[in-house]
């Protein structure tokens, strides 16, 4: 048995929706009790810390309907079933920017939320992009701007919290670092 | 109104748990078309990097059913319905690893899943800690197991991906740039 290991009695399927689905699990505690797990599934994630040749970053801005605001995020999609995450980076770099590189690199990849879902987020970078002569169609319920701001610019909006996510903040420490080195 | 802003013309609540909340909207697109977006509403958490006077920084590993496996984070908790995130954060620093301080400072907060979710972190920082007397009773389903790592036997950890989740793996390059300063 694993470390303080949750043993499942019962999963009750709440949702299926084309994104998340939801259960809620009943688990047997490492003390015997009993509790309830509320669960997120998701299919996974990417994010694309890309810098041109110049040293900005590319980035979006879109609105996300779960915080009822625009923000700006480093270039990131969701996993289709069954898919490479090097090739979903591929894909949403290209459908979300313009750009495209056969130069990819993992640099970490983390859960977002552990306490409620399993959504896990490859993180990559590249900092050898070539601009598409033609632009690539997207998901069609999705509305993305470009913006390319050197690190400067982007720690200033992240104070603004026009920059305020997770992976966008990892991105922008990880960059800073990066330019020490 | 906002860029790209997505306006709700139906809201349909799907479930209301203990921790999530699942709604699915349904929003006129800027192009005039009609989306769904499933949306999770989460109360918010809190995060604390905290690092004691010998530099080695505080961690909690614990069972996360979502993952179905035990992870290395650093301390961190839910906000309850009102809380000041600042008493919730010295609470689950208290509850969760014997530790208390009067010095906790705000470095950051982020959306870790704005694709889906509203759930949004409160990162603290402190090294000025106390070791409590005696220990403070926190969540009785919640197992975790105190550890007190130096920065290199954590990013050690992150390679093995027992450190996994985007808050920490956020806490490291913090706490290696404020290092290198």
């Amino acid at each position: 048995m694993r470390k303080f290991e949750e043993v499942t009695t019962e999963s009750k399927e709440i949702f299926k929706g084309k994104i998340v689905h939801l259960k809620v699990d009943t688990v047997t505690l490492p003390d015997g009790n009993t509790s309830k797990r509320e669960i997120i599934k998701h299919p996974g994630a990417v994010a694309v810390i890309a810098q041109k040749e110049d040293g900005k970053i590319i980035f979006v801005e879109q609105y996300r309907k779960a915080l009822e605001k625009s923000v700006v995020e480093i270039p990131a999609g969701k996993l289709e079933e069954g898919e490479d995450p090097l090739v979903t980076a591929k894909r949403e770099l290209e459908e979300e920017t313009g750009y495209t590189t056969d130069n990819l690199q993992l640099i970490n990849s983390f859960y977002t939320s552990p306490g409620f879902a399993d959504e896990l987020v490859n993180v990559y970078f590249t900092d050898q992009l070539t601009k598409l002569e033609h632009n690539v169609a997207g998901d069609e319920d999705e509305f993305v701007e470009l913006m390319e701001l050197t690190l400067e610019e982007a720690e200033q909006l992240e104070k603004e919290q026009r920059i305020h996510d997770a992976k966008t903040s990892y991105a922008l420490l990880y960059l800073k670092i990066r330019g020490l080195k």
